[in-house]
């Protein structure tokens, strides 16, 4: 009876363009092998008509991974849409992603049109990118603002054009979670065709509302959202999807995810690292902090009874605090067995290469935990 | 018509307990100060009976400020309650935060109590505190997952006993803003008392909900925020005073703090530091890129239209990129006044202090900048 929200991952993407997180394509590989081991459905692996680099990492990413689809941004313009087909010719499981702005400021001040011609500008987007890929997702910019009956009207003729996923994202980080719900709801009771396409969430954090926005456009019906590793992205970020993984584990709505949770804190470190992105110690899910009992009433509560502060364990999430840390002296199959459990699947040559590295470290640092670990493998892309 | 929200300030007791974030009596005051010039309503500065340490920065704190209710903590304990009224007894306004296990799982596993013994126990600590002042709040701990019937029984006892406001905090970050909404809701039409006190939200964001369940609290009928500078706090942290304050501002709902926002950005500042917690730069309202765009389409829609992408300016935070920087030929009047932008009001000796070594920084880097400037500050009262 558990309905599966499609987890939509675009730590790639929007994370990305963030001033200094800047990836190279071999990054952008790694993180997207283990964004697919973590269990994420769809991986946006970047913007291709916007540089050279996106392109070839859209292209590099749909070689290396399988199950997740890969998907790849444009605007609803010719150019954008056939780059977008282009850098996904290897994949899978191709998805491109087009839109436009919806709300009336975005209308009115960015692309200077009208509601009746942003219909038509988005109609014939989508239709031009079902001539490349089956799976059409349509982002209906600034949704958070725009004008309910209109949303739904636009909606409905996306979906008409061919649209298999419907993005209406909060784009200035400006909903709360009760008007989110409501807004979704209108969506879902006003659209005539919307059970011929998935309503996708894709919320800001701007007002730091980004989880409970997404949590209530889920409630109201959304079957995708759209996250990030950390909560990275444009301005104060977007929705992290350890927290949305972790909500829909710890409560028992009826909702479930694909997400394999123990890998969230190494990937969280990873991106982390690769990104140069200083994750607080006070960040939920994943921040140092996020598991440690300080004050003395709290040790004292929890030493009684762990259910007394904990909701879920920090085992669940990937923090072993007992993890087994190696040395000099562990052998290939012990690094083998510990690198699966962060998530990395090695074979030889590369086990070797990593091996060699990894000896080099426990000599220099004598003990080799899992933080150093992640570390070390992603080094070792980095070079 | 727009209603009072009392922001009660727990960054020195909740977020000062944090594993490295310790603090110094001196810095504790000139947190204090800082908070009573950005508009705080309470400001809970220790937990006396834990340490001298903590007694003495209650007095401290006390004495130093003089708007702001100084508020101590303690369980529902005598000796606890002893020492915060003596701890308080120079403040203008001092009021008692004393309370109790609610959830069974902290009656039971942490408490190895009842129900009936909980309510004698938490009546006998209102009026033990009542003794010493006439403002005394009750916590009401684990709310979140306690008993919706006995929680309102428990809150309609205290408030007999003389409690002015009742916190019920989700101490596990367990709660969804939804739940959060329906169970204030029962609580404002369940207690008979409930016109004699305040409810008071106090949320933890172990799944990232904090502020969306404070703001749903609200909703509902709390009006009381407990928050902290940055979110800080045990595991994950308190709700963002910053976000609470700002989503109270950027939406019409109806109700109004007495913050002063442009103090927003140095005081997170002033915080992080004093307490070596950085603030990572997708923290929503006070992170490095919380006002930044990145991305091409973003920057091309803002140039376009502020409002394209902005639902607050950054100058409403204190953030001003366009800020005047000073140098070594800046006079003291120019420092007094770039320091009272920030929320120090320094008269002589301390301004002369502060010149000096504004004079020697300005040397060694040539221009000070705002941040530069809270450093300062920060510095001349660690040492």
């Amino acid at each position: 009876m558990s309905q599966k929200i499609y987890v939509f991952d675009t730590t790639l993407r929007d994370g990305e363009q963030v001033p200094g997180c800047q990836l190279t394509t071999d990054e952008k590989v790694m993180i997207a092998k283990q964004l697919e081991k973590l269990g994420v459905d769809i991986i946006e692996a970047g913007f291709p008509i916007s540089s050279p680099g996106d392109f070839k990492s859209v292209m590099e990413v749909s070689k290396a991974v399988t199950e997740p689809t890969v998907c790849a941004l444009s605007r609803a313009v010719k150019g954008d849409i056939e780059a977008a087909a282009e850098a996904l010719k290897f994949a899978k499981r191709p998805r491109i992603h087009t839109g436009i702005g919806a709300s009336d400021i975005h209308i009115k001040h960015k692309f200077n049109s009208t509601r009746e011609q942003i219909i038509e500008q988005a109609v014939s987007a989508v239709k031009h990118a079902k001539k490349f890929v089956e799976d059409v997702e349509f982002y209906a910019e600034d949704s958070g603002r725009a004008n309910l009956e209109f949303l739904a009207k636009l909606t409905d003729e996306v979906i008409k054009a061919g649209a298999t996923v419907v993005n209406l994202p909060d784009t200035t980080g400006y909903v709360l979670p009760n008007e989110m719900f409501e807004r979704i709801s209108y969506i879902m009771n006003n659209v005539p065709n919307i059970d011929k396409a998935i309503i996708s969430m894709h919320n800001h954090n701007d007002l730091g509302l980004a989880t409970a926005n997404t949590i209530a456009g889920i409630q109201a019906g959304a079957r995708q959202v759209e996250v990030t590793i950390n909560g990275i992205g444009e301005r104060a970020g977007n929705t992290s999807l350890e927290e949305i993984a972790m909500i829909l584990k710890v409560h028992k709505l009826g909702y479930h995810t694909n997400i394999e949770s123990t890998l969230l804190s190494p990937l969280s470190l990873l991106v982390s690292q690769t990104m140069r992105m200083p994750v607080q110690a006070n960040k939920a899910i994943v921040g140092r902090n996020a598991f440690a009992h300080s004050s003395g009433i709290h040790q004292d509560g929890f030493l009684k009874h762990t259910e007394n502060y904990e909701i879920m364990s920090p085992q669940e999430v990937g923090v072993d605090k007992s993890s087994i840390v190696l040395t000099a002296r562990s052998g290939r199959h012990a690094l083998k067995h510990r690198l699966e459990i962060l998530g990395f699947k090695l074979e030889k040559p590369e086990l070797d290469y990593i091996y060699n590295r990894f000896l080099d470290l426990a000599d220099r640092i004598k003990e080799v935990n899992d933080k150093d670990l992640v570390i070390l493998m992603k080094e070792a892309v980095s070079v």
